[in-house]
């Protein structure tokens, strides 16, 4: 072993007998308990609060929250570090009452697998027909449509983040011919990546499938609108996996209704959960599934969750730290 | 360049001088033409004829073919290699007219990539509960289920063959927890494989989903019956993408009816096309798709055929061999 290693392994020992103080559970959609018992086994000495039982707050210097409530954070003055309970940040980032401090989302192993097989099943759908199997069924009708290989499918994702990256990575292994976008060059193994400065028109133009990947910020709110279903070729087919306030919801009716779409696989949506008369429910182009491709899985993410709060001891900066200012 | 490559190199050279002779091509599913086209590329000098248009039957050297008729064979003296225009051979094994040459099979990447986007579409379709959204989406429900990690759910494939060992891999990289059965010993990287060598209670009790990718021979015809059904637990799920026949239907219907198989995908049928009074198409749990989980990619295929018919005109074995005694 070198003592560079040795000397890491040192510091880690120290650090780790640091009391490391109590930390706020907040989410309206997650239990807490697998977290507890997740964050016991990986820090034993942390002091595990559920909101709003939180004791003396004061005592507080960590923060793992899904969408807190406005002026959550106010009464934490002690806080060094505020986790985000999922990857999709928007929630943290589009409010004026955040600490400073370093904010930290998760992006663990269990997450990306979720995601990567909630798009492969919505890509490979599309790809190899199943919609007109579906349909056929119901006809009770024998119904072959010859495959095409997969390389001929050609999927596009914008949004090349970790999730998209993996998502894009995962296509391209399986055999479809993919191609990403993104606003920052990126560089994602097997896939042709562009950036989009001016249009997407080049990346869009003969595409068979679109997936959306992108995080909600200012920049991307209501960004897939028309022009982009326009853009796209004629029964070309839209997957949303990333935050329905990034389409503009009207426009994706309209494209579908006039056949423009072929069809949509929808997770998210503008308002959630959707309402019984929302008229995606009838129209037999569109899969809804209720938010969940993606959640973080707590026995694997808590591991992610104590190593930033070491780190934080340490006097590092945490995992995955997110710019608020950025969104993402 | 070692001596023994720069030998084989020669060789190559001197054979492929050699002229191939006239292959018969016979298929009633499939185009000739891209096969003539993609064989040209390989073997310029191969005399392509599609049956019935065969000339003179004794300059015939190779045969191309898929689910050729009783006798066929009995017109073509000089036959030297047949190749199989798919992955199971079962029409070629169970008959008395074959020629005593070696047969061959394809198993191209084309091939490969089809089927395991295909089993990939299957599993994850299940372990992410999609059914349960299609049916609350008739119902204009949003109806949330808690997705569970994919290591947690168990997938057994039975049928570890060149796609089946495919498959297992491609499930135990996305994450879920696989196991493989096999009448021979194997070994499959990411997978805990078993020999089924008296019995399959082992392999079954735990498992969520099971996918049959064993070929057809007489060893395997209606092996998948009610003793495999009531070895799963309740509410498992059965893909079958292999062959129909290897299926006890009555008993598939059985156990899908009386609530113990939570769900099948099928791709293959004891008689196809289903009749339209079959009772697979009422029955809300099974998804059907008309037997084209994979097919042979003739640009990537003749790849392997054009080598194969190298390898006879040196005296070798074609790639693929099988063993007609055997089945498979």
């Amino acid at each position: 072993m070198s003592k560079g290693l040795n000397a890491a392994a040192d510091d880690t020992l120290v650090r780790s007998s640091e009391k490391p103080g109590a930390l706020v559970f907040y989410s309206q959609f997650d239990e807490p308990e697998p977290w507890r018992v997740a964050l016991k086994e990986m820090l034993p000495e942390l002091d595990f609060r559920v909101h709003p039982d939180v004791g003396n707050p004061d005592e507080v210097r960590f923060a793992l929250v899904w969408r807190p409530e406005p002026g959550f954070f106010a009464g934490f003055k002690n806080l060094q570090l505020v986790v985000n309970l999922g990857a999709g940040v928007d929630s943290l980032t589009n409010r004026d009452d955040l600490p400073d401090v370093p904010i930290s989302r998760l992006s663990d192993k269990g997450m990306i697998a979720l995601m990567r097989s909630y798009v492969l099943f919505a890509v490979i759908r599309y790809a190899r027909d199943m919609p007109s199997f579906e349909q056929a069924k119901r006809r009770r009708e024998w119904h072959y449509i010859h495959p095409r290989p997969l390389h001929q499918t050609r999927v596009g994702v914008v949004g090349l983040g970790v999730l998209g990256a993996a998502v894009a990575t995962a296509l391209a292994e399986l055999g479809f011919d993919v191609r990403g976008l993104d606003k920052e060059e990126k560089q994602v193994p097997g896939v042709k990546c562009m950036r989009h400065a001016g249009g997407w028109d080049d990346f869009l133009g003969d595409l068979d499938i679109l997936v959306n990947m992108m995080p909600l910020t200012g920049q991307t709110r209501k960004l897939i609108g028309a022009d982009v279903f326009d853009g796209l070729p004629k029964g070309a087919k839209f997957i949303n996996a990333s935050r329905g306030q990034v389409v503009d919801e009207d426009a994706l009716i309209a494209a579908l209704r006039d056949g423009h779409l072929g069809g949509a696989t929808l997770d998210v949506f503008e308002n959630e959960p959707l309402s019984p008369d929302h008229p995606f429910w009838d129209m037999e182009n569109v899969y809804i599934t209720p938010h969940l491709a993606s959640i973080t899985v707590p026995e694997m993410a808590a591991r992610d969750v104590a190593e930033s709060i070491r780190l934080i001891l340490s006097g590092q900066d945490p995992l995955h730290c997110i710019d608020p200012g950025k969104g993402y």
